[in-house]
């Protein structure tokens, strides 16, 4: 399991000179090994050589010892014989592991998720070694997916899709926004069949502040609009959509301002292929929508997914990466009249050799 | 808000001879202000004074401005004009506010979840200072709830028993746990009209290993048992609680395992008061269930609830803690068939002068 992950990982060590390294961020951790890892867990990397250092009681993490060139060391997590204490368990195991690890040159670490205590379990078992900084120098290799990720973003978007069927009947004069939600979140839970981390948005277009909130007790009122921006989580894989649905028959505004969307979401789309720069996706996102006479949304015109819910390439006016084959990408753009009504469309595609495939395939038409 | 707590602290740091620290423990933060703030979030200590840095879109901080001896130095967290990093933003507002304190003498650090990156600015800052290990010092102090904190927990129990109340009706022949969980979960958030963290066992008694799970597609069959061992987070503060449901009239064999456990649950509540040593209460506890010629559940006897799900003191055999008035603890005796079935109660007390109050009140009774 994500085999390619780590081979694309050694290789960029390599090509930097970094022989050990230590990744702290959980996020890595979960991309280096495919596996939803409880927090604390850490990834020891010596020499093309991965170790993955995990609480006994995620029993799935036993599966990392069977990989090429991987090891998995469990560390004691709940007991009643002594306090329950993963961060000193997991340092300890750590002091073991780097024990046998060869001196000499730097060791790669993320400063910003590497807690100081580690450091000095590192340091104390490799006293001349330098911590050179990898700090989100995975992030660029995170956003092309392999087939393994694939299979889980595909499954995201078919209980995204249920989730969407369901907020449609499930908007209705007064209802209030967690009534919709709930709504959703069981009938995603119930056909997965456990639990699922869910997000992101569900609101009602009359309140004052329309583009993005978690559900509250606001009530649907009479031409109210309604947005579901709708994340399900399959294992560790974050999928993302956006719909807009309506109390009653929309009126002529909403289907104007709801047509209009549909149509920049089509022109967005339709910009995204490889080697595509994201900044000029944004740049000719946001004029599709002045030309049309609307005030531009202030968020981002889109992002990747992958082991969170927003991944490189962000479609932004300053991001000048280009644009991967094999990333996947959101795109959505809205429209806002703050206290009245908003719409919001998203969809999502893979990066292919010629352009996109759209990977969602919720109804996002009005009724 | 938490005024008693940063007293609490300040004492403690006062004692230690440390003028100056930095916790970087979420649940700190979070219990040094009363806020149920995002991570990442940091306070920092200066002789009396306590400053929080936290991201500028959590608007509830700005409260912290008014308390005595306060501050709030927001962060910038989502932006479209540059990189989202909420790491490298708060280590910038750190810097600023370290740069102003009073130089020499120790820094207190929580090193267990202290970034290297953080450590490093304020290395910098203060290239003199030494770190001063604060790790786990304000469990103890975390162990004494005050009256805001007890709002919060009593407010739990109230969505707990609603909750349990939607159990037992939904425990039936053919539903699966989570559809039992679905259920309970609407019920709470319902009524709560928003999203809750919610936790924490929802399983059928014949599951081969059936202490404790998330809820799954296993069904309820017939003379199943069902623990139900539920917990809801209101504003940061953790409840805990169980019952057990019966798909069918219970057997023989349940009847008897129930009335025992609700006669072991008793046995163990009566030894709460203040002074008791956690050790001796586990020991008395496990004691009972052997006398009752019933295999000792391998499980803690119990643990205390706030900022997380499992405080101090634990009651579990290693423990010496004293049991201090103002605590609120957790008790929870079960009897355990793998693969046939299980019983587990839990109710949740307030320590109090003279022994215990009950906080919990969900019905535990046999149908």
């Amino acid at each position: 399991m994500h085999n390619q992950q780590r081979q694309r990982a050694a290789r960029l060590l390599h090509e930097a000179g970094i022989e050990r390294a230590l990744f702290s961020d959980h996020d890595s951790a979960r991309w280096l090994t495919g596996l939803n890892l409880p927090a604390p867990a850490l990834v020891w990397y010596d020499r093309g050589s991965f170790t993955l250092l995990a609480d006994e009681g995620f029993t799935d993490a036993s599966a990392f010892d069977t990989e090429p060139d991987c090891a998995h060391v469990p560390f004691v997590g709940y007991t009643i014989q002594q306090p329950i204490d993963a961060p000193g368990r997991l340092a300890e195991a750590l002091r073991q592991v780097v024990a046998s690890a060869s001196a000499g040159g730097p060791v790669g670490i993320e400063e910003k998720s590497l807690t100081f205590g580690l450091w000095q379990t590192v340091h104390n078992a490799l006293p001349s070694c330098e911590p050179a900084s990898l700090e989100g120098r995975l992030l660029p290799l995170r956003a092309v997916k392999t087939d393994e990720e694939l299979a889980r973003i595909r499954e995201g978007f078919r209980l995204v899709t249920l989730g969407h069927d369901v907020a449609r009947n499930a908007v209705q004069l007064g209802q209030r926004e967690i009534d919709v939600w709930t709504d959703v979140q069981t009938a995603v839970e119930r056909d997965a069949g456990r639990w699922m981390q869910m997000g992101n948005d569900c609101l009602v277009g009359h309140r004052p502040a329309n583009i993005g909130a978690a559900p509250l007790d606001y009530e649907i009122i009479a031409d109210d609009s309604f947005i579901l921006d709708l994340s399900v989580v399959v294992d560790g894989y974050w999928t993302d959509s956006c719909a807009t649905y309506y109390a009653d028959t929309p009126t002529a505004q909403q289907v104007e301002m709801h047509t209009f969307v549909e149509e920049a979401l089509a022109f967005a789309l339709s910009l995204i292929r490889p080697g595509a720069v994201a900044q000029e996706v944004d740049r000719q996102a946001r004029q599709f929508m002045a030309d049309g006479g609307y005030e531009v949304y202030p968020h981002h015109t889109g992002h990747g997914v992958g082991v969170t819910g927003h991944e490189a390439p962000r479609i932004v006016p300053y991001n000048e990466e280009l644009i991967q084959e094999g990333a996947v990408l959101l795109l959505e753009p809205g429209i806002y009249i703050p206290g009245v009504t908003g719409v919001r469309l998203e969809d999502a595609v893979l990066v292919t050799a010629n352009g996109a495939e759209l990977l969602s395939y919720h109804d996002k038409s009005l009724p």
